[in-house]
């Protein structure tokens, strides 16, 4: 097995080559010649994920899982499996949550009957029941990186909406609201520290009261825009109130001695998701661009291989490959021509590679190129350095594109005509005066879908935009200014 | 919520104290004091795992994981489900697990019939004979890391057999039979390098054909033992020959074109087995022994605080940790006497512990205390270097402990009455002469297992003995030593 032939990649001869533009093709052909993953496992909704997708998975749970380490969560893993008397003890989770769960119902010969868990608040409540007793327990703050299971009945899509997807849930309790609401606030945080890193931009939306998580008192989300206009869902973050607390008896006693209820909050940043997001984001005609933080492979070292000087140049790769030991390297020694090297290597997301040849082993330099921002030569002896620099370049470069395309997809529009106009061009967020997110918003925002195919997604945090005039849907004052747009 | 006692510690005023030979009571007692695992889930067989043993957890996932990528394994995710139509692929792969399997029927309201993978063969070989087409593609070296779920009829133990288990499975699959056996060879090596950075013993040994993994041509695993003399496996690795390529279809074209099936291999390292067995071989009567690579803290400090010098104390403790910065390192600045806080961090295995009180502090020095070996005085300059010192005497001493009670559990017997004698007494292995691992000496065996309880669990790789004598059951030429012993 070649190294980086691992599990058949798609692309030995020819260059990857497919116009962002014509979005669904591109992600389609890069998710397969990249070999991120393979979508044939024989049940609709599960796919296969391939070890360069699992590497950049991995940096990705690290990444959150360091952040919420920091912030005082410790890790633990929950079972599977919910009985359905934990299920059903809060009615709204239950409703929200009964259309999509799998059952097991028969182990071996024996009749059973667990849900697999969608998500885990009944899980983890059970047990914060039994461990939480006094304010000296509080705040309590676990997580745990695993895979929860729906059954979509939406078209399911790779990575963005599946049967079986990778993510990370966190569960906390408080004394007070105050902290809960701060904690809301922390996930906030730690979500745009992890998205800093990767280069995606978001805005976190408080979501409409009629599209909040079961159960929860309020939600917020940070939704990102695909290339194709579509909004995709980042992390969500949800007040949970003591909607959960009573009716799993959590209690504590507190300072004076008295029992109370416990404050909560969940956090889910989603690992499938981000990947998606990640690919779909700064992805190019010619394939992945991965950040050089979490790329598999940061730097592919080819080696212009004449016969004559075939040995002296794959030495001095090997000992450029030591001295740059500090990263991840790998050297293409394969019998594939140069230019065939290149565009694999740049269809793979490979943020820096160095070429180097006879000439340049004279000369003691090298010809180093940057994914993102061009070629250069450099110096053996400058050569740390330059790749350190170059690594900032790389992310700058991808996060001023990001950020550039991000911006240029929400628009205003001022009544339904102009939302579906801009939903059936380009997509993105369009702004809308509304009249409220509240429940009293939920039939205006049912027409505004069924005539756009756009779906409120909340206000703005942090801003809190003023509405001047009318809700565009039902024409009574606006309270709100919402963005709106059709969603993965 | 205070730093070390997230999630309900079960230990403040008290030390843990309890003689390891009654080993049951010391196990539960340590899970639950040590915080490790809680067993009080409300679905039979199913733990949570707390983060205290989450964070070793995720260095064992890492260690394994390191061995296998540097063996060319490539890290992939399978789907928890199994559709049966691949599961009922291999007649024997079924049959032995089919009465253990949990099945979905149901999603949603609609009816669905999947297995909850208890192992994956049949989910990768169906992908195999996708990705397979050329001697190209081989060896193909794959592994995931996950939890699969068993119904097992057998009584549950926490870590040791569970419905829900943590482990690895690596798939491969070669050209020829000679590679593959090779491939066996590299997972014992694999397995001998991870159980080194351990401490625990084991031997390794070819199972009889009657207790073959179902489908496999040969099984060899590894055996530890327990305090209370009984035996647990550890990973196991199978040479599955063709008997998995032939009705998955799995073919390749060899170099001259021809159409073959590969000979294939799979190895399951056990995650949470493995952590039992950390807990159970290494721990004292004071509670966990931790390896120094994998302890979520390798050294506390302990600052001792009066009044007056509170301040200059404290303020001596961080600088120290500081300098330690590349260790994991926890100040205890708790409001315990030191006392408590001694046998509290000695009870979760911390292998280090540095004491500094206002005296030391003049004389430039710290007490160091090794959870196994003993304390010294230690010039704060030398610090560093003497942490490294104590770093491989830990590991030393443990190794040392743990392979004189292994070694003290492996007795020989010559007849029936012997071994049940042993097996009373303090079980362990025995070795005995025996007719047969082949399937002619099921029958023996059974009748060993009837009347002593131990089971034949194989016969030693690597040092073939030869018997002299006959078989201790049924007096016929013994064509092997085999060893026997109670298991878990």
């Amino acid at each position: 097995m070649a190294l980086t032939i691992i599990g058949g990649d798609d692309m030995t001869e020819k260059t990857f080559d497919i116009e962002k533009e014509n979005f669904s093709k591109w992600y389609n052909t890069i998710l397969k010649s990249a070999n991120l993953i393979d979508i044939r496992y024989n049940v609709k909704g599960f796919v296969v994920y391939m070890p360069w997708a699992m590497k950049i998975i991995k940096r990705l749970y690290e990444m959150w899982e360091r952040e919420l380490e920091k912030t005082g969560h410790g890790p633990c893993l929950f079972p599977v499996v919910i009985p359905p008397e934990n299920f059903e003890k809060e009615k709204e989770h239950i409703e929200g949550f009964e259309p999509e769960v799998f059952w097991i119902t028969k182990a071996g010969k024996e009749k059973e009957n667990l849900a697999l868990r969608p998500t885990s608040e009944t899980a983890f409540y059970q047990m914060y029941s039994i461990w939480i007793r006094s304010y000296n327990d509080l705040p309590f703050k676990f997580y745990q990186s695993c895979a929860v299971y729906r059954h979509e009945t939406k078209a399911t899509k790779p990575l963005m909406r599946g049967r079986e997807f990778l993510w990370i849930e966190a569960h906390n309790a408080f004394e007070t609201e105050g902290e809960a609401l701060a904690q809301v606030k922390e996930d906030m945080k730690i979500t745009k520290n992890v998205y800093d890193k990767l280069g995606i931009p978001f805005i976190f939306f408080q979501r409409p009261e009629f599209d909040k998580f079961a159960g929860a008192v309020s939600t917020y989300a940070a939704d990102t825009l695909m290339p194709d206009g579509k909004i995709l869902q980042l992390p969500s973050t949800h007040y949970l109130g003591q909607n959960f607390s009573k009716p799993f008896n959590i209690k504590f006693l507190d300072k004076n001695g008295k029992e109370k209820y416990p404050y909560q909050t969940c956090y889910g940043p989603p690992i499938s998701r981000t990947l998606a997001a990640l690919i779909s984001i700064h992805g190019d005609k010619k394939g992945l661009i991965l950040p050089f933080d979490i790329a598999p492979v940061q730097i592919v070292i080819v080696p212009i291989i004449f016969e004559k000087t075939r040995k002296k140049v794959l030495e001095c790769a090997k000992k450029l490959k030591n001295e740059l030991s500090g990263f991840r390297v790998e050297i293409d020694a394969s019998e594939k021509r140069p230019g065939e090297k290149f565009y694999y290597w740049e269809m793979k997301g490979v943020p820096i590679r160095i070429e180097i040849g006879p000439k340049d082993i004279e000369k003691k330099q090298v010809i180093l190129v940057n994914r993102v921002a061009g070629k250069k030569t450099v110096k053996e002896k400058d050569l740390l350095k330059e790749i350190k620099k170059q690594e900032k370049i790389i992310l700058e470069t991808m996060k001023d594109r990001a950020n550039k395309s991000f911006n240029s997809m929400i628009t205003e529009a001022d009544d339904i005509g102009d939302v579906e106009k801009i939903m059936n061009k380009n997509g993105g967020f369009v702004k809308i005066n509304f009249c409220s997110i509240g429940n009293d918003g939920r039939k205006c925002a049912e027409i505004l879908k069924e005539k756009t195919g756009a779906e409120v997604r909340g206000i703005e945090l942090n801003k809190k935009e003023k509405p001047k005039g009318k809700c565009i849907v039902c024409g009574k004052p606006a309270k709100c200014v919402v963005y709106a747009g059709r969603a993965y």
